[in-house]
């Protein structure tokens, strides 16, 4: 009971943050919103003795008995996705400090460092590049490419960052922080319907799908809605309807998902034609190959909408990440650990993106979900049963016990 | 010469208001922009002696000679769409202000008084409804119905219209001063390539087609892009892209045309399905019935959408506008005045909504359309060649003359 208590408590504290009037809870990278998070963190992390301090690329790390080497990190993210649900990301966060507090109360020591960590806009929400602070930990991400993008409130991210105490120049790839760590693993709800459809309350990942990110801009021309003649127009809304349409046909011919999610219309004014359209493509799949045939399906329609409506159309990636495997001898060691303790996981797959993904390159990582009884995610409507996620720290932590107290 | 001098100054003066940074003029209703045109029109007016007063709808009356009855109105409005072109409006009221200073530096007095207007919010384009002023005025339009409406920028109608100076509640039809018009005329840009394409600076217009706007809800479910199978998505973005496709088509079929150029996506984020999208359709059609037969197609790929994609959607009209004929007699008048003086006008049907056209159920009402070279309204492209715009301003002078001099 007293860990249910506690979960109950600490969960609530961090959903607290970032209730939006519209629904879900908005937490992007570096507002307020994620300032009150980031100091929630840090007093749960200080109530169980733990030592806070963030990286430079704005990542907090709770340690557990020094900082490393051969240090454990587990953790997940603090951010959401606009309107997102109260799961993603907090429950791995919650889940560390819980584990770690639980095993010290009883008296564990860590023979190894464990380090909580909270990884900084995972989401991408307000800027568009997904897992910012462990791609610019890893070096997988140039900070200096990015640094003038404007994020969706028209704010760049150097300004965002200032604003959040950070110094822009300072950021960049920390190898001698990730020589310190042994292993990472990340807990997570589940964001689809794997483990409800093998009745099982948890699993471990086998790897992550490649994914990427691609920016569609296509210029037409501005015109009257009403006198303008069908033949006379340059309407950019129709190529991109034809290429959201196309892009659904695709990912289901090869067995991928394929998204357009997010849009801008220019000048969107109801008796104008519109004069540009920018939308984002959010394509996975299996392997690269398909992924790119995906991708071309949709450039070719692109093309012919250009044509067709004498457009002109641009695609331009704003991220892709390769596909990952996770380390087959960590997440065999974590079945077997978990197997022990009567907590039979599942292997599964995942399309998603995690900061444990963008780690794994350089870190022998490893997956953790919880069951989510209707896939939903990205959605206020994201939920986990709390018997599951009471049995994901409890997971969690005989893992931290596994692989760092003896 | 000296007309063309005036005609310069004049209408720079109208452009230099309402640049947009992002290219073309923004000039929304109720703005500080819409306030220093109304400032401009006032000190123009006034430097021709005019009378200036405003309506309880926030129409602006010039008198030239007492205030009726008799009257002649001419004008058009001074607003315009997010980022659209310098003619549109401008054109009308840069024409009425002209027209009656030359013929009062000519010596003409006015047997009939004379109003050039300035009709407040004709785009609608922060508030979704066209021809505010005139319909509120000609009473077609329940003001009490639309004041809590919110503008693109998130304030009410009734708090803009308060900012503004005007009382809301005050706001309603006023019979008593259409009853003083005799005739109103107005001088508009052409929106289309039919006086291009009749090689003719000057056209007539034989009438209005009608008109509506529809907006279209799609609910769906808002959901994680990677991990969300195809099969378990309620994609609203889907069920747009093919409505926005079936309108195009629906209006080829009918010789009409009917455009989507208005979308706003929640929560418009790159890794999610959207939620909802709500989008507007405008269309046209040279008969009620065609309008609502390209309505009914576009309904039932809306209908087959909800299904197909598990939406629920809602189309709603925010405006209708029939079909105005503009006045007969008053037509064939103008048209024989202009061929007396060498104007040769073309008559040409529109597709566009303008005040004029509101006043028409009212008053005997006509319009007067100047050349635009590509036929682009709507965009920082529109255009007329000064040559067409000073025939324009010289037709509009002697119909003033013809109908309220004599």
């Amino acid at each position: 009971m007293e860990l249910r208590d506690e979960f109950e408590r600490c969960f609530a504290g961090l959903a607290a943050i970032g209730r939006d009037g519209a629904g879900g809870w908005t937490r992007l990278a570096w507002t307020v919103e994620d300032r009150a998070a980031r100091g929630w963190f840090a007093a749960e992390a200080a109530a169980r003795g733990l030592d806070v301090e963030q990286d430079r690329a704005g990542n907090l790390w709770a340690w557990w008995g020094g900082r490393g080497p051969g240090a454990l990190a587990v953790g997940s993210h603090l951010d959401t996705v606009p309107r997102g649900g109260a799961f993603d990301g907090a429950l791995g966060v919650v889940g560390g400090l819980l584990a770690v507090g639980a095993l010290a109360r009883g008296g564990a020591v860590p023979r190894w460092p464990v380090a909580v960590v909270a990884f900084a806009d995972e989401e991408g929400g307000r800027f568009g590049m997904a897992t910012f602070g462990s791609r610019v930990l890893a070096g997988t991400l140039d900070p200096a490419a990015v640094l003038e993008r404007t994020g969706t409130d028209g704010v760049t991210l150097a300004e965002a960052l200032r604003a959040a105490g950070l110094d822009p120049a300072a950021l960049g790839p920390d190898p001698a922080r990730l020589a310190r760590l042994a292993a990472a693993v990340e807990l997570h709800v589940e964001q689809g319907r794997w483990l409800v459809d093998h009745d099982a309350p948890l699993g471990l990942a086998s790897g992550i799908w490649p994914h990427g990110r691609w920016r569609l801009d296509l210029a037409g021309e501005a015109n009257h809605a009403g006198t303008t003649r069908l033949e006379d127009r340059h309407d950019p809304v129709l190529g991109l309807a034809e290429a959201a349409l196309a892009a659904r046909a695709a990912a289901a011919r090869h067995g991928a998902v394929a998204t357009v999610g997010r849009l801008e219309v220019e000048p969107n004014s109801t008796n104008s034609v519109a004069a540009r359209v920018r939308a984002w493509l959010d394509v996975r799949a299996a392997d690269a190959a398909t992924l790119d045939r995906v991708l071309a399906e949709v450039g070719g329609v692109l093309d012919r909408a250009a044509e067709g409506h004498g457009l002109a159309v641009e695609v331009a990636c704003e991220s892709r990440s390769p596909a990952v495997a996770f380390d087959r001898a960590l997440t065999d060691r974590l079945a077997a650990c978990l197997r022990g303790r009567g907590l039979d996981p599942v292997e599964l797959p995942t399309a998603a993106g995690h900061d444990a993904g963008v780690l794994a390159a350089a870190v022998p990582s490893a997956m953790l979900f919880v069951r989510n009884p209707t896939g939903v995610s990205h959605s206020p409507a994201e939920h986990a049963e709390l018997s599951d996620c009471l049995a994901g720290v409890e997971a969690l932590a005989a893992i931290v016990e596994e692989l760092a107290c003896r």
